[in-house]
C-alpha cells in the first residue's frame, strides 16, 4: 500500500508516522513536493496512493481509483465531498481539533476590536484624525451565543468566558456538553436564543444543512446592537441579506473571516460597510506556526484509529 | 464644611456618600451641573468647597484657598499637580482601581488586533482587497513584560495569562506582588528584561520619573519583532524616537492609546506608520458604562479613610 503524506512534520512526528505504517510505503511530500528531491508529486503517485494525508490538488486526484482513506490538512472536508471526485468508498476525515487555537483567537481578536471601535479608529488614523468615538463595549457580562460548539466554537467560548461573558451554544445533539459553554441547547432553540444574545458566533462546517442558516429572518431576530461573527464557512450567512440589514442600521458590527462567495466580490456592499470587519479566510490555515504541528498530531491519532479498524 | 461631589452616582451610592458625610453639606453636581437645577456649578462654590470629588475645571479652582482634599475622577492626578494651582496642603488622590477593567481590555484588544494584522486587513478592506497577509502571532507562550504593575498593568497581565502568555513585571518595590504577574522585578532590571520580551506593555502614571523612560536606547533593546503598548501616560515613550525606529523596520507593531503630546500633532510620522495602531486616549475615561460606578466606589472608600484620619 502506498501512503502519500503531504503534511509538514517534525522529525519525531515523521518517525511516529513510519512506526505506525511499517510494512507499507510512506512517501513524504510536505506541501506537495517530494522530500529530498524538491520536485512536485508526480500525477501517477496521486493515482496510486491508497491513503493520502493532506490536501491533494483536484486534477490528479480524479485519476485515483484506489483511494481508501483521505485525511485532510483542513478541518473541513467539504471541498472533497464533490460527487464523482473520489472513489465511492473512500473514507474522508478532517483535522478537526487542530484549528481551534488559531481560529478562536483570530475571531476573538476581531470581536474585541469592534467592541473597542478599533476599525473606526484605524480609519481615522489613516486620515490623521484624533477624535473620541464614544462608548465602547465589554465582554464582561455579555451574552455570547455559539452556533456550532465543536473545537472552534468551544475554544472561542472559553476565551469569551475568560473575560467574563456568559456563554450558550446550540448544537445538533444538546446532550453532549462542550468545554467553555455554560448551557447547550438543540438547534430548535436557535430562534428563541437569538434575541437574547449580545454576540452571535458562527463556527459551522460547510454543508447543505448549514447553508444560509442565518438568513434575513434570523438576522432580524438578533438585537439591533448585537455583534455577529463568522469563523466557520461563508455559506452559513446570507451575505446579501446581511449587507442590506446593516445598511439599514441593524447590528453593532459583523466580523467576517469567511464570506459567500469567497473572495468577497469586488463591489459587494459589505466591503463598504464600515461596521463590518473583513479578513480573507485567514483565521486558520497556516497562520500560526503551531498549527502544522497540531494537524500532524490529529492526523496521527485519526490514522491510527483507521488502521485499527 | 462644603463638599462638592461632581461624580455620576447611582441612588444607593448617593445615600452612601450622604451617610459618610452627615453633618457636612454635600452638593451633588454630576459632570459639573448642579443636580436638579441643571445649571453649571457657580465659581463661588468651587472657591468655597473644602472637599471636591471629581475633576473640577482649572480656572475656578485657582480661586479656592480652603481646599483640603481633592479626589479626582481620573486615576492619574498629574493634571492637578501644577505648582500654585491648589492650596499647599491639599491632599490629592486619584480613582486608582476604577479603570483597570476598561483600560486593560482596550489595550488587550489592540494587542490581539495587531497580532492578527487586523489594522492592515482593515486598510485592505477600505480598498476592497481580499489578500492573505501571512503569518499571525499568538499570545500562547509569548513573554509579556509589564512596565507598571498597578491596577492597569496587573489587569492587563491577567488577560494575557488567560490566553497562555508568560508575564513579568517591573515596579519600584519588587517585594510587592501583583495578581496576574508571574515574576516581579525592580526597575533596575528593566534593561535586562527588555530584550527577552515579545510584548512590552507600558501602564505608568505621568510623572517626572517616568518621562521618556522608553527612550531611543531602551526601544532599541527590544526585539526587532516585539510589540510595544502604551495605555498609561504618553510621556513615558519618546514618540519621535519610536517613529524613527519603526520607520527603520524596528518593532512588529506599536499600540498607542496615549502619545506625547496629545493629541498627536497633525503630520507626526506615527500617523503614517502602518505598524502603529493609534486610539485617542479612549481606553479609559467614560468609555465603559460600569466605570462611573467603579469610580464612585473607589472614591467612597478613599474618602472614608481620609475622613477617619
Amino acid at each position: 500500500m502506498i501512503i502519500l503524506n503531504l503534511l509538514r512534520l517534525t522529525e519525531s512526528q515523521k518517525t511516529a508516522f513510519l512506526n505506525l505504517t511499517s510494512g507499507h510505503e510512506m512517501i513524504f511530500a510536505p506541501d506537495g513536493r517530494i522530500e529530498g528531491e524538491g520536485i512536485p508529486v508526480p500525477d501517477e503517485l496521486y493515482h496510486k496512493a491508497e491513503i493520502i494525508l493532506g490536501n491533494p490538488p483536484y486534477e490528479p486526484l480524479k485519476g485515483n481509483h484506489v483511494l481508501r482513506y483521505l485525511h485532510t490538512k483542513s478541518a473541513g472536508t467539504d471541498r472533497y465531498e464533490i460527487p464523482g471526485l473520489l472513489p465511492e468508498d473512500t473514507v474522508i476525515q478532517g483535522a478537526v481539533g487542530a484549528y481551534g487555537h488559531s481560529v478562536s483567537e483570530h475571531m476573538f481578536a476581531m470581536l474585541l476590536a469592534v467592541m473597542k471601535r478599533l476599525p473606526s479608529y484605524r480609519d481615522q488614523q489613516a486620515a490623521g484624525i484624533w477624535e473620541d468615538l464614544g462608548p465602547a463595549r465589554t465582554l464582561s457580562g455579555a451574552q455570547v451565543l455559539c452556533i456550532g460548539t465543536g473545537d472552534l466554537g468551544a475554544s472561542f467560548a472559553r476565551l469569551c468566558k475568560a473575560l467574563g461573558a456568559n456563554t450558550a451554544g446550540v448544537r445538533r445533539d444538546p446532550s453532549r456538553s462542550a468545554p467553555g459553554i455554560d448551557s447547550i441547547y438543540g438547534m430548535d432553540m436557535l430562534d428563541t436564543l437569538l434575541p437574547e444574545a449580545d454576540v452571535v458566533s458562527m463556527m459551522l462546517p460547510g454543508s447543505a444543512e448549514t447553508d444560509k442558516l442565518m438568513d434575513s429572518r434570523r438576522l432580524k431576530l438578533m438585537k439591533k446592537d448585537a455583534i455577529l461573527l463568522n469563523g466557520g464557512r461563508g455559506n452559513s450567512i446570507d451575505c446579501d441579506a446581511l449587507a442590506a440589514l446593516m445598511a439599514d442600521g441593524h447590528l453593532f458590527a459583523a466580523c467576517l473571516d469567511v464570506t459567500d462567495p469567497e473572495p468577497l466580490p469586488a463591489g459587494h456592499p459589505l466591503w463598504r460597510q464600515k461596521r463590518a470587519l473583513i479578513t480573507p479566510h485567514s483565521a486558520g490555515g497556516d497562520h500560526l506556526s503551531d498549527t502544522a504541528y497540531r494537524v500532524a498530531e490529529v492526523t496521527l491519532k485519526h490514522l491510527k484509529k483507521y488502521l485499527q479498524l
